[in-house]
């Protein structure tokens, strides 16, 4: 990622270092790695071809957290234990960084030598999962069911868009570019599906039980703005359990590949059971 | 465009709404419509290959626009003749619609019969001249010169970012979509350059002289923002002048088609005298 986008005291230097403030601020590095991991499930080594749609997908998340930080959006004054963008640059350079960051992970996709065809299809995805019949739809939902009463189906139309579909799109990408049959993709899918399900309950939970600090973003917001959440609609018991009982099915999915899954493995147990 | 994107009602019909709001609210299309006099001068035909990318590119002008009206940055309330986005649907959902255009644009291009090979040529240019290098470089630069001495050179920087690279890409996409030559596709390149200068200095001075019941925008924006525009970089006399030399070198490479470019050639004049 460093190599790829402009140097920060490139011109005109704010928007670049804007953007790179929260792309190298830390984080999990989920996505891409997940990404990796069933890659090399896969193709049994690591090929420059992961890399740049692995990083593409980083560059994607950062410019969503960038916009739901914003002040007409969460708000949001912490993310990945630095102060936020808008926070630093101002919401005038966020939003840009934001937009900037979108554009270039389908800039970055295009940067590779993946066959012309292969890059249609992964560009597609993406778009197909980030537009307004996914990401946007998700986030759109999330912001009309603040403050009102959410049922059980709008709540998972929520966690499936804003969340589940990019987790999927990385374990489907993984399989995918490592030239697996069809139905390997589907099963990763499948895996992918259960996987980002279990995490956004984690994140709910953690909202309400995590530590601010060990966090790296301000905890107890979405009791206070009464978003859509697992615990606030189906209590913290029943949470738990669903959490548990996703990672369970995505863990059975996993059993089927031996100790080739023994990261993946790793990775799913400490999803769910992750402070941070 | 509106057989493509999402229904008005379609789930959560208000993201589907906003920015169908923005895009459907009139404005003079030009990007698309020099798109396909430029294809129709080479081709001699309108094909349907030439609407999508068309299209597409009217839908990221789009959201340019919902973007740079937000509070943020220039906080406008009206934009072709109607009331901005964020003002019908607050800025949330409006920053939420100009991603979903962003994201919609590429996904356009990519739902048409156009060669792959094609394709990833499109989208390599639209998110080259959108990204950090392009219209994002611009608006930033456009930002940071808000209430600063600005040099001649600074000014030319943020017109050709914000402008001039996008009608650039109309008429050079004209060109190459419709099978011209290389040289070709170079003189529409340069054609549209000086197009695109000069539709950006008329656009400064009406923000000084023009009406804005007719422009359907609010004006002396600028002025009051202390914008780095052409009026009050060179002064309003040498602005018209410098309007008039872009707008005659651009006809003189129109003259070199002789009958061919008759409609090119008045959409140029009226680019100069247009009063919106």
């Amino acid at each position: 990622m460093d190599r790829f986008l402009p140097r920060k005291d490139d011109y005109p230097k704010e928007i670049h270092k804007a953007l790179r403030h929260s792309l190298f601020a830390g984080g999990k590095r989920i996505r891409p790695y997940l990404m990796v991991l069933i890659y090399y499930m896969y193709k049994k080594q690591l090929t420059p071809e992961i890399l740049m749609p692995a990083a593409a997908i980083e560059l994607l998340h950062t410019y969503t957290l960038i916009h739901d930080d914003l002040p007409e959006i969460d708000n949001d004054d912490y993310r990945r234990g630095k102060k936020t963008c808008h926070v630093v640059f101002g919401a005038d350079i966020a939003l840009l960084a934001g937009d900037s960051l979108l554009i270039e992970s389908i800039n970055m996709i295009n940067n590779t030598h993946i066959s012309v065809s292969k890059r249609i299809k992964l560009i597609k995805d993406l778009t197909a999962i980030a537009g307004e019949r996914g990401l946007i739809a998700g986030q759109m939902q999330d912001i009309l069911s603040e403050n009102q009463e959410c049922t059980k189906n709008t709540l998972e139309f929520i966690h499936i868009n804003k969340t589940a579909k990019l987790l999927q799109l990385c374990t489907r990408w993984g399989a995918y570019l490592a030239d697996a049959k069809a139905e390997e993709i589907k099963k990763m899918d499948e895996f992918g599906k259960k996987l980002g399900l279990a995490f956004q309950i984690v994140d709910d939970i953690l909202d309400v039980e995590g530590n601010a600090e060990t966090l790296g973003k301000s905890i107890g917001k979405d009791e206070k703005t009464r978003k859509a959440t697992y615990p606030a609609v189906l209590g913290m018991k029943k949470s738990k359990a669903l959490a548990e009982k996703y990672t369970n099915e995505a863990l059975k999915i996993l059993a089927t590949y031996g100790r080739d899954a023994v990261y993946l493995e790793a990775l799913t147990k400490y999803l769910l059971e992750r402070k941070k």
